[in-house]
């Protein structure tokens, strides 16, 4: 079984990269092979464009998801997409793991996301949510946050922070058929001493250890809205 | 009175760049002195990094939150953040203008606050909502969907739009204190004929020239948590 985590941070000696570094010996403790997209380190480019297209069908007018239909088609994606595009779907397992930053992932993050997530790969307009092309994997989420875990919860300063993962949790992860586990969040880092930290990692692989027993959380079933049937999502370039 | 419209879309023809040529033509009416940013057409990096702090004050460990203060008090943060932290900061109006990509902001306008948005500047650790250093200013979403607008809503498929953009309006915008207005929505886009762009068009100018009738959306207020005072937020870069 086949583990992705994927790493956005700009720093390599940071609590994100300690945290990532925790969860790729933990699963292969478990048994999975591991493999990392530290996106900083690789100087991924996260600005979906024309360059993503070398033989677009159609020079003169991007659509976005026509032509990542078109390249994947015709074998003509940008490399470094089709390689992550790969990893992405060996992978039964995805690993997110950021700083939480406005309130969201990093741009890097989001961009290989916006990249590599093509049209008709990982979904399609009758291939969302429960039948997502990706369904049959699982996705966790590893996050940091600069404030306390008081600042966070219903009727908390920042609201809850299940509700500002829900774009990523229901939108991108769960919208491709992922099964998605509840995230592991890791409170007020930058203020965090060494015992602190030491606890974080350690609550971050009893997560891991424990995936079976993670109950996924719940998501909207296409099924469920029979009135969408025919044109139900289309992301277009509009 | 300055207005500041930043779009973000890889096609120059597309349907947000009219939008965004309809913002800038309908505040000039209006009297605003407007400026643009096209993410794409400037190649803006959206990647924060080491690349901001030319003279960083640790070389060794990046602390984002510490430099971008040390950056901004020694006159040395990245030419093109620089540019655009003027830019906004001479606005009193910011309209974002972008299509929902993953139930979110393209890459290039995520990383486009993660590198302008900076610490000390825009928010601090006591100067957040109510109290944000960006307080005056206003600030306003124009986004397209790819779905229709049956899809979204309370109990529709993909939930309510007001929730995939909280982490935008109260997570940026409100969280610097900025006073956030009612987006506009352009739904379905990349199945709309002529007519219909049009009267989406339309409805753009009019929500433009109607802005001072506009209520802002509920935030936040740090004055409701005292138990936060001390140590209520701080990005870090952990």
């Amino acid at each position: 079984v086949d583990a992705l985590i994927v790493v956005a941070h700009p720093e390599p000696r940071s609590f994100n990269a300690a945290l990532a570094d925790a969860a790729a010996d933990t699963l292969r403790e478990c048994g999975w092979r591991v493999q990392r997209s530290d996106l900083y380190a690789m100087c991924f480019d996260p600005v979906l464009g024309r360059g993503d297209f070398a033989a677009p069908q159609n020079p003169e007018l991007l659509n976005v998801s026509l032509e990542q239909r078109h390249a994947v088609a015709n074998g003509t994606l940008a490399a470094d997409v089709a390689a992550e595009l790969d990893k992405l779907l060996r992978a039964d397992l995805l690993v997110l793991q950021f700083p939480l930053w406005w309130f969201g992932m990093p741009a890097v993050l989001k961009g290989w996301i916006d990249r590599v997530f093509v049209s008709g790969v990982t979904y399609s307009r009758r291939a969302m949510y429960e039948r997502g092309k990706l369904r049959g994997k699982r996705a966790v989420v590893g996050v940091t946050t600069g404030a306390p875990a008081a600042a966070f919860g219903r009727g908390a300063l920042h609201g809850d922070i299940a509700d500002l993962l829900a774009p990523l949790h229901r939108g991108v992860l769960g919208f491709t058929g992922m099964a998605v586990l509840p995230p592991y969040v890791a409170h007020h880092v930058p203020y965090a001493g060494a015992a602190e930290r030491a606890a974080m990692l350690d609550g971050w692989r009893r997560h891991l250890r424990g995936l079976d027993a993670l109950t996924p959380l719940p998501m909207p079933r296409l099924e469920d809205h029979p009135e969408l049937a025919d044109d139900a999502f289309h992301r277009g370039a509009a």
